[in-house]
This record gives structure tokens, sequence and C-alpha cells, in this order.
């Protein structure tokens, strides 16, 4: 599991005063990159490679909201890792509030450069195991 | 069920050549309110009420990617309404090229203007009745 | 001088209650693809051919603040075009309030596929010829 | 003047392979928060006391573009302060790369909660005073 902080900035409000919900996602997609770059893993260089990870599919739970100016910490894990699939799980909270913000779960699909189905090396995926759920996710 | 158009900009892609994922939940929420403006509520006119829908999980399968100058279409649908929580049902498609984008739900809190627990007016919740759903979802 | 229309949507808006000031760019965007679709031109097709335009210089005017569920007017036009850069200019305004929103004007360099020095063909020059501008920019 | 670091993720990317231009917006506003909380302000408290900055004007020049996973470092400082309003001007570059990614401006109006005309606190002004450009602009 690791850990990404993120400043919520004002362009991630909107007019009911809290983080607008699809801004979650994009933290999401940051703390998936940096829980590979700390597996020895840089994304830019997987897609130089030719592979992508596309998000098959995503499930959040929204549970007290972010506001402006929060450090928000992103704990992200491997929920389970397969040459054509990997489920990252995810928990977000604010700790200076002591505030859970979401729970979180993306299937990724391993992808070729043209978005036909690929195959993540072994060598790749020996570096990103599957961890057991730090907290319960729904 | 209603149907709302989206035609993708250039801001939605991403360097993969296809619609960024977050993106098609700023799609759900244009058909949500359109879903409702044609139901005959305003979601504008609700908050001067004092009241707000806050995305409380939020369930997403993307299928086929959408591109840049597609025209999504987005069917939206309520698939439960009770006095604090609305769920709303979505499939996107692109008609022209004949494929399935994604589908996804929605549970919404009923809030009030302090985003505490809020409850929607009868008046209100029998104008979106809840639907079966058009397509299989997940 | 072409017009196009975008309802804001509750994305746009942050947190001091109106849209926030970086959305405006998009609708540029949108604006001026539309500008040159209805010119007889499809940005898309334009890629397609290894055309690119990229902003170059950037410059607006913020006048009134656009709100969540307004109709926004976009008009659009074209300053000056020369083989490798295209001047255009906006007038932003939501007409139901009789407000006026934004001026706005972009330059776009021409680039090949590979973002280098580009050089747009006469025939599509000549569909997008300069306007006088309609409003005073700045 | 002050630094701050983004690193550009792939949310900002578009299908061009760079970062989309709306997105460098973001960053000014992360840059000018950062300015002022170093110097002692910080945005979330100023707007608790009433006060709101708005962009009024901007301008920016795209020299180089930034590309996904670039560390983008952000130098602002201020041009221009008056009780009303508050001009800071910005320099982008990619370090690693040794690149000059752009340069803006940016006018705020300083506004009241009700985004009414305001006046910035004589303290509060204090606090940032205007510098000689550390970079030409445009």
């Amino acid at each position: 599991m690791t850990e990404t902080q993120v400043r919520v900035n004002y362009s991630e409000t909107d007019q009911m005063g809290v983080v607008y919900h699809a801004r979650y996602l994009v933290w999401l997609d940051v703390a998936r990159c940096e829980h590979i770059r700390q597996a020895g893993v840089s994304y830019a260089e997987l897609e130089r490679q030719g592979f992508r990870l596309a998000v098959g599919d995503l499930r959040i739970r929204y549970r007290q909201p972010a506001r402006y100016d929060d450090v928000v910490r992103v704990r992200c894990w491997v929920r389970e890792a397969v040459t054509r699939r990997v489920t990252f799980g995810y928990a977000l909270d604010v700790p200076a509030r002591q505030v859970m913000v979401a729970t979180a779960e993306t299937g990724m699909m391993v992808l070729d450069a043209r978005l036909g189905v690929g195959k993540l090396p072994a060598e790749v995926l020996a570096l990103i195991p599957a961890e057991a759920d730090p907290v319960r996710l729904f």
C-alpha cells in the first residue's frame, strides 16, 4: 500500500462548496501512478513500451466531502493482478480533519498501443503484488 | 427514460486518443439534470429551494471508448426514488458508430442547503417515478 | 461570425458560486470548432489529414460571471488568417440575463502531426476569411 | 517570487499528446495560492474573512508543450498590487528538460463575499509587494 497526498485546489470545488465528485477520479489516477512508480514502474515508461492501463470499471463511495485546501491522503493498493487485468483499491481521507472522504475500486484493463487486448509482462506483475484491503471498501 | 446528447470536445480527450474516463461523470450529471428538467423540475430551482442532490455512490462500466467529436447519447432513468435517496441508471452509446460506450448507476443523497440530511418533497418525487432498466447495467 | 450555445453544467462552477475561469477556454475551443465546421471544415478531419491547431497565445477579459444553468452564447470569428497562424476573436454573453460574460482572442499556430511547424492549405484558408470585430475585445 | 511544482497527470493531457491548454490556468491558480500562503496569507482564510480574488483578465503565451509526468515549475510574483486589484506574473518551465513552457499574467479583482467590489486590507497588501519581472512575459 502506498500513500499519496493531494491538496485540493479551487478548480476542484463546485458551487455546493465542496469538491465536485468527478475530481476524485483524477486523484485515484494520480495515486495509482504513484503506487506503480514506487513499485519501480513508471506509467510513462510503460506507455513508451506499448502498454496502456485503461479503466474498465469503477466504483466509488463518497463518505464525507473534501473541501478547498484540504490535504487529502490517498491510500492505494493492488487487490488483484493478472496479465490482462489489475484491480486497485483506494481509501481517501483528510487526516487533519479526521474525515474519511471516499473508498473506491478501479478495474484496469491491460491494452496494447492500439487499444487492443494486451498482456502485462510477468516482471511488471511481480512488482505489484495483491494485498489485503486495509479498510472495508463498500 | 430521457435522452441527452453531448458532443465530445477536445478537452475531454487524453493522450490515449480517447475520452478520459472521469469526463463521463460530467455527462451523467448533465443527463441527470436534463432528466429532471424534462420531468418538470429544474435542479437550479431545487437548489434555490434549499435542496441538494449529492452523489453518494457511483458505479460505471466502460465498454468502448468515446472519441473526439463523437455525439454521445446518454439515456437516463430513475431506478429507485425515496425521500432521502434517488438512484439513476445510465446507458451511453454513440449511435453513429453503433457503439455502446458505458453503463452506470449513481445513488444520489438528498441534502439540505447546509449539506445535512434532507428530504425530497412528495410532489417532486411524484415527478420522477422509477422505471425498469432498458438495458442490463453490469 | 458564428454562434454556438453552451449550457453551464455543475462541474463548471466553483465554490464562489460562479463558473470557474478556466472553463471558459473549453467553450472557446468548442466555438472555434463549430466555426470551422460551419465553414465546411471538420477539425477531426483536419487532424486526420495531419494538421493541428494549437493555442499559441490567449487573452481573455472576464466581465460578468456566468452561472450554473446559464445558456451562454459564444460568438466566434476569424480576426486574421495566414498559412501558419489563425487568430480567432470571441464574445460570450448570456442573452437571457442580458449580460456580457467575456471577450477573448486566441492565436492558433498551425502544426503538423509531429507538432512541428505546419502550413494550412490555401483551400482551407479560403473557407475561414477574416472578419471585422463585431464588438470591442479589450 | 515563489516557486511551486506540479507534476502533470494523465487527465491534463489531450489527444495531441501534450497538456491541454486550459489546464495551465489551474496551475497558475495553485501557484498564486502558494505565493500568498508563503507570504503569510491563506486564500482559504481570506475567503472566510469575506474576500474573493477573481480573475478579471488573463493573458498567456504557450511556448513549448508540457507533457505527461513532467514536473513543471511555476514561478509566480506580484507585478502590481493596489486595494482593488492585484496583478500576478508567472513563468512556467520544465527544468528536467530545460524547456520554457509558458509565461502568463492574471489581473485579479478584489471582491467581497457577494462578489461586489471589495478592498484588500492594507496589512494583506503589505505582505505581497510588487516585484520586477524575472523574465520577459510577452
